[in-house]
Order: structure tokens, then sequence, then C-alpha cells
């Protein structure tokens, strides 16, 4: 009866509610894996009152141990630089893998999970390229994959998606999916400024990256663009097959004309049905004034889904920072163990 | 494994999958009842496809079984006046309930729970106030009870704020979730009209019913609330506790003082947290040009949640109709049915 929340409501009131412990792993003690990491060791009961779920840490890996002991505050003994070794740990029943990059992720991603261990991941590279081999190795082992953190942040988009699929024929997906183009492209918009000195400042203040071409080339976008896709037609959309623009070649001069045209320019992520299949693009897009996307702004994201019966339905919120996306990863943690466990006992 | 979108989706897409056949009934073929029954009877094959689950109609209920036929053209064998006759078949598994008000509704929702069978609502009158009722009867009978279509249509907004619910302290609840309310509202902001002329229209038009006091004096919007507010804050809100004010006392004049303002009226309600408990209430409310709920017109729905981890996260889409009314309905039954089968085996 998991799925019910009234009932569940119920049993969190109820003092008799019984809590079973879930031994954790983080792969990856960065700023996301350390929120995450820091959330289970601090918020254990008030995330316990909500979720009827103990979370135990029992690890976490990084590359550099003294600086994932400075910035995370955990215990040394907690971290290490194995991550093989702490996927392995029997004590481990759910792995949260928020290294990044493409490798060695979907392979620890996918030893977990051929092992029977459950898998909650933010990471869209790893998982729009490598989704088959993840998905087949959840199969073999039995085990839950949830990775609703890898779009849209905290915005509860996958489990949105998931719902309308039941019933829907979905017709499109389509929105920003980027909150670094998203906040160059609005303060471009905002202030008349030019390209280069509104990306310098971004670094500078942090929301783009020193090397930010995976975000302004409009990878980012498409990897996650992939992983909806790949709902929405039931089969693996490579990231390869999207049609790609980034916004380097946006200037003040293309978003003063969308301007005079009453409108804006936003880096649009679009899956647009067609028969069985969909035109699939990421690309700078004009945006009329009237239309909800011109009001996203800074790096929040907006994704529009339009299904045969519900019609269109938007989402918006903050599609990253390390609250929201330890907010979505926490979630797909109760998720995945109460969806997950066909052995053992449930806990409600 | 049920809850696990990327396994259901191998499963999906494998021939050997097979259904469960799930006997339906339908208490109250309206508007709303007749097109989930017309959807189970007419998609059955497509909805197999998307949820592995095979829905059959056993049969709807009706005051006026002539009209009922003509208007559904469902077989005149399914359609009976006896609810709890329709509900007490063994055929049936899950019951949807749209048959709208207070009672039978709620005493029938909890005879089917307490037999076991599950329920899905959309109905937030019955709901709201009969809370307490239902989850008993639901844990009683150990059953599930799902409810996504009383508030916001087809929006997945209760499915959102389950899931931002897990591992957030959620600080407020706040939005437009009557669509009569926002085309009166919305028209009157654009063509300058008056309050009276302006429902005659919506009541022309089908968007006001011919008696229009539930949704102008705020109690729909009051119902909703209370459901919102009773998952935010763990305890049965009683429609009763919450500060309503309809938009009957809104004219043309206060419309044109927001305007000179930069802003416009909308019907707001909202549940900010106070401590343990929340201010509640239902009230026309100023609202600036440049916040999100200013684009919300016609008889569009939007939802902002407010998390302590995810920060704000907007809904928006069609808070009523029949096709998106029945997306939600349709997607609680195959929501229930995973969720809520422990003895029988599961589908997948």
């Amino acid at each position: 009866m998991t799925n019910c929340f009234y009932k569940e409501w119920i049993l969190h009131m109820s003092t008799s509610l019984t809590s079973r412990e879930i031994g954790v792993a983080v792969l990856g003690l960065g700023t996301i894996g350390g929120a995450v990491a820091r959330a289970i060791v601090d918020d254990s009961a008030a995330i316990e009152r909500t979720s009827g779920l103990q979370l135990r840490l029992i690890g976490g890996t990084v590359c550099n141990i003294d600086a994932a002991v400075e910035r995370t505050g955990l215990d040394r003994r907690l971290i290490s630089t194995d991550g093989a070794a702490l996927v392995d740990n029997p004590a481990v029943q759910v792995v949260i893998e928020v290294m990044g990059g493409e490798q060695p992720a979907a392979e620890l991603m996918a030893r977990a999970l051929a092992s029977g261990k459950h898998v909650v991941t933010a990471n869209k590279e790893a998982v729009s390229k490598h989704m088959p081999a993840i998905l087949a190795a959840a199969h073999n082992g039995d085990a839950g994959f949830l990775c609703e953190a890898s779009v849209g942040g905290g915005i509860p988009l996958i489990a949105a998606l998931r719902q309308i699929l039941a019933t829907n024929r979905v017709e499109s997906v389509r929105g920003i999916v980027n909150g670094t183009t998203n906040f160059i492209l609005s303060k471009m918009d905002a202030e008349g400024a030019d390209y280069a000195p509104t990306l310098a400042e971004a670094q500078a203040l942090g929301y783009a990256e020193p090397d930010p071409t995976a975000d302004v080339e409009g990878y980012d976008a498409s990897y996650k663009l992939a992983i909806l896709a790949s709902l929405m037609l039931g089969r693996h959309v490579r990231p390869e097959e999207i049609d790609r623009t980034g916004i380097t070649g946006v200037s003040a001069a293309d978003i003063q004309d969308a301007q005079s045209r009453n409108g804006t320019i936003r880096l649009i992520a679009s899956a647009v049905r067609d028969g069985d299949s969909a035109i699939l693009r990421v690309a700078p897009t004009f945006i009329p004034n009237d239309d909800m996307f011109s009001r996203v702004v800074r790096n929040y994201n907006a994704i529009e889904i339009v299904g045969d019966r519900v019609g269109p339905v938007l989402l918006h919120g903050q599609g990253a920072g390390p609250a929201p996306t330890a907010s979505a990863i926490l979630s797909d943690v109760v998720e995945v163990v109460r969806g997950g466990s066909r052995v053992t006992p449930r806990v409600i």
C-alpha cells in the first residue's frame, strides 16, 4: 500500500510505526554529494518522520579525502577513494551516484544494480549515454533505479511525466532545462549586455563553470532531453540524435531584435512527437513575451509536458543547486526503497 | 519494483508481459464519469500498453439511466442506479467515485474501502469533509485511496506534493485552484467588464454552473485547499477552518485599481506555515504583473509549493474538464492497483 499517501499519512502519525534502517553510500562527495551526505547525517530524524525510513550513511567516496573532510565536516572514517569497494560493502542497500561524468559512474551504477542494490543518481551524462546497460543491470539484479535529480534539479518532473505517461500519449516535452544558459540569456535580456562579459560574470558568481562548454554548447541540455525523450518514446534516445546548438553565437543584437518583436531568446530543449518518433532539438529560440517561458529568469528551469488527455502541464522551479538537487535525490531514495523491496518486509 | 519507471519501461516493451484484468466501477456517469467510462471501454488497449493493466468496466451508476445511455453510448446493461450494489459486486476491484457532493459519495467510498476495494475519486467536497472516516476505512480494509483529480484537475499536483513532502518541510502551498473564478477574473481583467455580466457569459459558455455558489463564493477552492493543507500538516484540516472570501464583491473598479498598480486580481488559496499550523485563506488577492500567477488565464490552475530544500516549485495546467480530469483519475487507478496489491501477484 506504499503508493497511497493517505495511508502513509495515517501511519506516519501513528506512534507504533516501526522503522527500518537503510544503509546508503554516496559516490562523489562534491557540492551535491556533500549536501546529500550531510542531510542524511543531520536530518535523519526529520526524514524518518516524513518517510518512515531511517537512513544511515555507510560511506562516501571522493578523489581528495582531506578536502572532502574540510568541505563536508564528515567523519574521515566514512570517506574513501574506492568506489567499487564501497558499492560492494554488504551494509550498503542504496547507492547515490553524484560523481558526475560518464565513467566510472556508469560502471559503478551497473555494478551496484547487478548485485541487487538500488541506485539513485543525478548524473544526466552517464544515464543518457549508458541507459541500456544501466537498465539491464537493474533488471538482472532486480533492483530499483531512479534519476529524478538528473533533469530539472528539485522539480518533480520525472514523477509528473511518469504519472502523465501512464494514461496519456505524450505529444511533446519542451522547456528550459539548463540553469547556466538561462542565467546568461535572461541577464543579457535584462541588461542589454553581450555574451562574453555576461558569461564572465556568471562564472564569477558561480553560475557557470570555469570550463563552460557542457552548458553553453548545449550538451547538458541534450543529455537531459535525451532522458525525457527516452521516457516519452519508450526507447533509448541517444544524446547524439539531438540537433544541438549552444548559446555562444547569441549576441546582444540578437536579443535586441527579439525584444523589438515583443519577445526574448531562451535555450529551449524540445521533443515534439512525429508519429512513433520525435523531432529532437536544443537551440536558442525566440519566445514571445506572453509565453510563460519568457518569465523564467536566473537559474530557474521550466518544462511543459503536453499529453493527449491532460493537455499542457508546466512545471517551474530551481533546476540546480545543492539543496533542491538533494531534495530530489532523497525523495528518490525514499521511493526506491519503498517500491524496491519484495523480499524484506515493507516499512508500512 | 513497481515504482521504478525504468524497469517498467523495459517491461512494457517486453512481449512477454502478462497483464492482469482489473474490474472497475464508476459511481456517477456524468460528464467526468462518462469520459472515464468511455476511456476504459475505448482505450483499454492503449492503457494496457502504457500501464500493463487491463481495465474492465464492470458497471456505472447514475440517477437517470436513459440520459446516461444517450450521453455515454454505453451498453445499458452496464448502467444502474444502485451504488451500494455495484460497490459490493465481487468483480469490482477499483471504485471510481465521481458522483460529487458529500453523500452518499463519502459513505460509498468508505463501504468500498472497508471491504478491501481501492477507491479513486475527484470529489473534493466529500474528501475534505470526511477524510478521517475515509482513511479509517482504507486502513481497516487494507485498501488504497487516491484523489489526484480532486485538486488541479489533470495537473499531477498531489504526486508532486507527495514527492516534495517526503524530504522537505513544506513552508507554503498557494495558488489558483478554481477554474471558474479564474475564467471570470481574467476576463474582467482583459475586457474591463463587471462581475455580473462576466458571470452570465461564463454560464452561457459552460464555464460556470447555473447555480455558481460553490465556485464564486470560494467553497470549491476551500475544499481543495483543505486537502492540500491536510497533506502539508499531516492532520485533517476541515474546510471550515479556512478564512474564505469569494469573488462576488470584486468590481470592474477594483480590477482597474489593481491595473493602475501594475497588477491584477486572482482568487488565491493559500496555506502558509505558522509553526506546526498554517494560516489558511481563500480570497481575491492583488497579484503584481511580474508574478507568474498574473499569467494564469481562462480556466487554468497554477499552484506553488515551497519546500525548505527544494525552494518554490510551480505547476500550471488545466484544472478542470473531462479529458484532463479523466487523465488524473486513470493514472490514479493504475497507481493504486500497482501499489495496492499485497496478496495477489503484482503485474510486473
